[in-house]
């Protein structure tokens, strides 16, 4: 299983969202709805081995996380919207401390960073981490900020994590995902 | 200069479509924003040495070609619906035989694929290629297609073009583009 986590510190947490205004109104969830297309497209498939959590510190009900399930997943398309209208359905039901599935693969709960890391190991994807191609074995768990660095409180909580880099430059969220997706993949195929 | 060209087989080649609905009536122009995001977003910039090209050949008016000049660019956000609304404004520009601006960076020509190559070197990104690791030195310009396999029509143009292949499994287009802008920043920054 390949895992994905993704911390939108903007991102709304009820369904009132625009579908029209992902950046704006809806607190850069465009980053957050790439970050799921890069976790599960293939060029026709959707990736079975992989979940993506989302976890939403915005107004007006923060923390919330979102679990995305590829083997469950079911109307997912590649558009920054298609991923939107999974989070607005998810955010408009009403959750608890587990997760409760609002549609088929989508699942939202209660929590932020901080129980998300409880529950899995997870290493940090950073700039001044070790090359991802000089790391062996891979983890199997991934964590990344949105547009915005981590805040204090939030570099106290991941400070032990392992640090990978996934190359020279500093890279969007979803393109850094993409990046470990394919030495994933060439590992797994025998391409290195 | 880094150049990628990408051909979109049902591009609406007016301005007339709805930034609401970029996968259906813009003919999965969703398809070719993700393409300019990916070929020119760094974390907090915009990679200025790349042009990306979009060849638009769905009605009315096909063949259209669209030039994004990073150089130049202005008002290009990360979302879909950005890059999107630079090409409406594009597509409601009349054009001739050659680039003629619509926002700065962005210009629009009458012309297809054969034209294109005959402007520039290109290589064609295909699953059975060359693997890009071991490609020295990696050519500048790379050409892909959007969701649909070239025609054979496009197959005889692009007959000649070296392959090379960015991984073991089949990316959409704009993943690809991103595993090949890792691999050229690696080697700019002697990563490997």
């Amino acid at each position: 299983m390949r895992r994905f986590a993704i911390v939108g510190h903007r991102a709304r947490t009820s369904g009132d969202f625009s579908l029209n205004d992902l950046p704006g109104g809806a607190g850069r969830m465009d980053v957050l709805c790439r970050c799921v297309n890069t976790a599960f497209f293939l060029s026709h498939d959707l990736r079975k081995d992989v979940e993506c959590y989302l976890v939403l510190l915005g107004d007006p009900a923060p923390p919330k996380t979102v679990r995305f399930s590829g083997v469950h997943l079911r109307s997912l398309n590649p558009d920054e919207r298609s991923a939107a209208a999974l989070l607005k359905k998810a955010l408009a039901l009403p959750c608890g401390d587990e997760f409760r599935e609002s549609s088929p693969g989508v699942a939202v709960r209660q929590g932020g960073l901080a129980r998300l890391i409880e529950d899995m190991p997870l290493a940090l994807l950073h700039e001044e981490g070790d090359d991802l191609r000089n790391v062996h074995p891979l983890p199997s768990g991934y964590l990344l900020s949105d547009h915005l660095n981590f805040t204090p409180e939030e570099e106290a909580v991941v400070q032990d994590m392992p640090r990978i880099s996934v190359g020279p430059v500093s890279l969007h969220a979803d393109h850094a995902i993409t990046v470990v997706q394919n030495e994933l993949d060439r590992r797994q195929h025998g391409w290195n």
